[in-house]
């Protein structure tokens, strides 16, 4: 694993726990990659690694090494991920899977050369392993919801909210990519995506930055990413979603929230309350529907038979531990998981459209 | 109408509003009876009364006046509702039924003699005529629970909350027969029985009075009543009721709830969102149940197809404009409309084996 | 009144219900006007009005007249204003104040004049009257969330979702001017510039119908209005709002949605659940922080002293009560009431730039 | 760890866990005892135990071994965590403490002894380590509810709402001790009991079975412990608490509700949300106040530093890792960590005085 930071955090405690509760082939936690020697060697003793590196290309070519999970920031995806492909190991990748388009062009190309190697290689879009996520993609994949028409996906976040909260390397357009946009429309695209399992094929965007200057070590510095985007996207379908991320709304922790109207029925979900789904069943009378509060901890859930009994819920967390588990399956059965490297790029160009529309006045621009 | 405080403005709203939403033989809103002339003259005016009194015998012999709608505190109930009847008039009367259980008995003797000679009476359970609990009756009725077998009902208010809020008449024992238990208990057991269409045969009770002493005009005043009421209700189904009800109950305002689970399904309901009615429906799959949301506004709802397109929700007061439209109907159609005053003795009887229960230390008394 | 639908039901019982709760002059509802005689007079007897006429003209022009309140569909709404302010009649007209900007802008010329001489107008977005959001527009004001940065605004039906759902006048350009666009935006649109106390500048819109032909009753007809409408919005202030509106939302009735985000608060509110504002106070410890339910009954809030104790909530109609409560206190004190014809025409305007935007691939189009 | 069913589960991934999110002591997973060498094996691969066994007794002696954890059902408890105190090992029990409170007294006793050793113990309340309910605790021990006048607590779950639900051990009266009585009502009388800070001082109870015969492997077989309680509980201070559990409330998974009324404010939580509590600050004027739906996921919280930025939700499992924190701290600092045996001896005996209360037609039973 190269990081450990917040994501590097995340993914210990998910290979750390997926052996416990499914059944996947062992793995071991072999070594944990970072800058600094002395952090890197506490994280790895806290986080259950056999030892430390801080050379990234030594460890990826180790013999020993089989799997290659990248917890750094975007700029730095493209060169591990290539090398590590190339050198036959199986790759995750945090999202988004790269800063450019072209960065995600190449590390697609490998991705697919590596493919035919029987290398496996996923993107961490994680929210996919959301167990009411999942069961909102089979709804809809069932039927459930007719023919979606409408989808409404927003994630407000307020950790910027405050106009004095200092400059770091997620503001700057060079490290960062974007801003509320690469960070968290992301997300939110992807999800569009996946839910309805349809391509966008046409967009109109907007950015803004509300707080332009921030205070850094040395004094104010100009912040030059979005502090929130606005999209609607067209789907090949016909269907069209809107989507709204912001990094400044007050009060708003940590919500995606989700909802999507079919000629069916209709589905609503938000991430501060991770374990329901609201469903509204359009087959059943007037009189009697309504949307129904599922908590989703049956064991017919996705995921969910491996945990507790019904009623008790589990963490967001553990999105990765399942995405974790999911990747360790497909390289047992030789399988191609999703969200693959592709699709990964596929969110890349939305990103990417979104930024040309803006800067064009909001015009669509087609994919 | 006798009394123009709180409920008589409320009954006056529903005497208005009826026949523009209903078909109900058409009213004139004749005569407002007060205490005090001026005042009465003053709340005709404003309430759409014709004229105003101030003797409610006078009154209630008037040729001119068929329907007698008593609005004034429980001790006075007795008298008025049966002289209104022995003068041969139709009466509505406000809940509780009576102080006590023999002037409920006097009441209930009277009604059953009237009903002889066509004259309709009943008792003002005004909650009955929510849109939300007259379905959930009918979901019950249907056989959408199953057979219930728990319900928890609770009132919680909390105007008495603060200890420096004054004595009133509704705090001494002689004037208001109990404090919470009368007051809101009654709506709680009543809607037990209405719910499950079952009667109360034991209970058991308890009460509390957490502030003791009020500021009266002449210094501190002994508070007589409770503040708080909780009880366990059998039911001659087996079913087993809980009810707990406050006027201490710091943030709630008004807020009727009541659960109900069955071997088939279950049900809450919440008076602070009247419109709402969640249903758990037993025979949907494990995996996609959950209590669904109905919004009470559908046509085909109890009462309404009389109001808006599905959406638009109604207030509080027009339960008492339902109640209205029921008792109209019910003298036009010869009916005998529910809850009966034998209905509101048997709440009554409920409220004394409570207070009897908790005199002998919570011990069951049979009803 | 002209007009005895929908909204000529809603208006009549707010002329019937504001004397009793609210301190205004007294009124007579004189003369209903409406196409059909018989109707006509139906609907006179049933809500209240003293008797029914078939020609508009004749009734504004009458000496014994002195209100005109406007219920009829859109593209009557200029003639008969512009009329009745000529004739020195107040007048009230439902939104949105007309079908194109150039007859919103008769219709506010004429204003301007009548004012002069005293005569008073306003168009009803009704909404701006329910307590929850006058209470909201109090703390913006007030500063209560600091600068608004970001405002969502959705408002969501869903009883064109049904593709069989037969074609009505309100489904062709030509009498509707526009679908969901024109009857829910410009609710949408008023309460962000109602709320923020600020204007609209510059406009990015789309529209889609999703539902393109539908049932007549000599076979099937095109939909010449969108089903939906998506637009984000620059205020002068720099905040930014987003707008969406549907009619094919499937399993939302009346769900109109409104989130503002402010550096120093935020507030949250949805027309399903009109007595509760949701209101995050930033000002608060983190650790204590959260949005608060406010239960919108206290005799503090906007209107709600004249109604019941805190807690029993009132519907959907009352904010017609409040709407002609503060028309009929405009005529007495001889204010100048908002929304004037001047802020309709406002909205007019922004709904016509996201037509335009629409037809332009959604660039950006300033006002 | 002695047992590995459904606590064993989750008492394992706590141990694993613990040491990457809290500093706590360096400990190692030796042994999990179980009944069934073959399976014992298989668990104590899965979950992480170096080794496993199928006697307790040689365990409790062994010299590596400083720990016991007991996972075992109830009627195990006593004799296993007398022998291993007496061993001089830590001891950790799953809830509730006992089958009876003879058991209950001798662990209590055994563990006041093991103590002047500097031996700790510590009985699984683990709920007290859910951080919303810690900071519940908190925020009363503050003085934000003023005095704590009410409280409403119930737990209700449906596994047993279906009556074709076969005959198990828990359902006997002399393995189980009793039926949701012991197994929830006991979390939420140790609540009552931990939030308030206070004890129950007397109790009156209801007990009932509404499905008397179950299936078992050679026919239906009789169930002898109660499917649902009610009890009203007196506290010292005079406050007073309602408890209602059930394990045949339909659609209710696994419902832990609390409410608390005091003099200056109040709380309310559900299970079903564990990272939410709701705060109604009596001290913020009327028009404002409302019950604040705080996110409890900030550095600020009770162990929530250890885990995600703000807004990301951990599992009901990690309960049971704070559990195990404090539990090792306790070991490290020589401290007398909460919930002691003593409390449990305590709920003990408020469980049995709802029995003997039960017995007594409900009449109240003093402590």
């Amino acid at each position: 694993m190269i990081g450990y930071a917040f994501m590097g955090k995340a993914h210990s405690h998910a290979w750390r726990t997926v052996g416990a509760f499914f059944d996947v082939p062992a793995i071991e936690q072999r070594v944990l990659v970072g800058r600094h020697a002395g952090q890197a060697a506490a994280a790895a003793a806290r986080y259950g690694w056999a030892e430390a590196a801080t050379d990234w290309r030594e460890v990826v070519a180790r013999d020993d090494i089989d799997i290659v999970d990248i917890c750094v920031p975007g700029w730095l995806h493209a060169d591990i991920a290539v090398a590590a492909l190339r050198a036959g190991k199986h790759v995750l990748v945090e999202k988004p899977l790269a800063n450019t388009v072209e960065e995600a062009e190449r590390m697609a190309a490998a991705a697919r050369e590596a493919r035919a190697q029987g290398v496996v290689s996923m993107v961490g879009f994680t929210y996919r392993r959301v167990p009411a996520l999942a069961y909102a993609q089979r709804l809809i994949a069932e039927g459930r919801l007719g023919a979606v028409r409408e989808v409404r996906a927003s994630y407000l976040q307020d950790w910027l909210a405050d106009a004095q909260t200092p400059m770091t390397w997620r503001l700057r357009k060079e490290s960062a990519g974007s801003g509320a946009l690469g960070d968290i429309a992301s997300h939110a695209i992807d999800q569009v995506q996946f839910l309805t399992g349809d391509a966008v094929v046409e967009v109109s965007g907007r950015l803004h930055t509300f707080v332009e200057r921030r205070p850094g070590p040395d004094g104010p510095e100009d912040v030059t990413v979005d502090d929130a985007a606005w999209a609607t996207l067209s789907l090949g379908s016909g269907a069209i979603a809107s989507v709204e991320v912001s990094r400044v709304a007050t009060g708003r922790k940590n919500s995606l929230r989700i909802e999507a109207y079919g000629t069916g029925g209709a589905l609503a979900f938000d991430l501060e309350r991770p374990s329901e789904l609201d469903f509204h069943d359009g087959s059943v009378p007037a009189e009697e529907a309504g949307f129904r509060r599922i908590v989703v901890t049956e064991p017919g859930h996705p995921y969910m038979d491996a945990w507790w009994p019904p009623g008790h819920v589990i963490g967001w967390e553990h999105a990765f531990t399942h995405e974790v588990r999911d990747f360790l399956a497909a390289i047992r059965d030789g399988g191609d998981p999703s969200p693959s490297f592709e699709e990964g790029l596929q969110v890349q160009r939305v990103l990417a459209a979104v930024e040309e529309s803006a800067a064009a006045r909001s015009a669509i621009v087609p994919l």
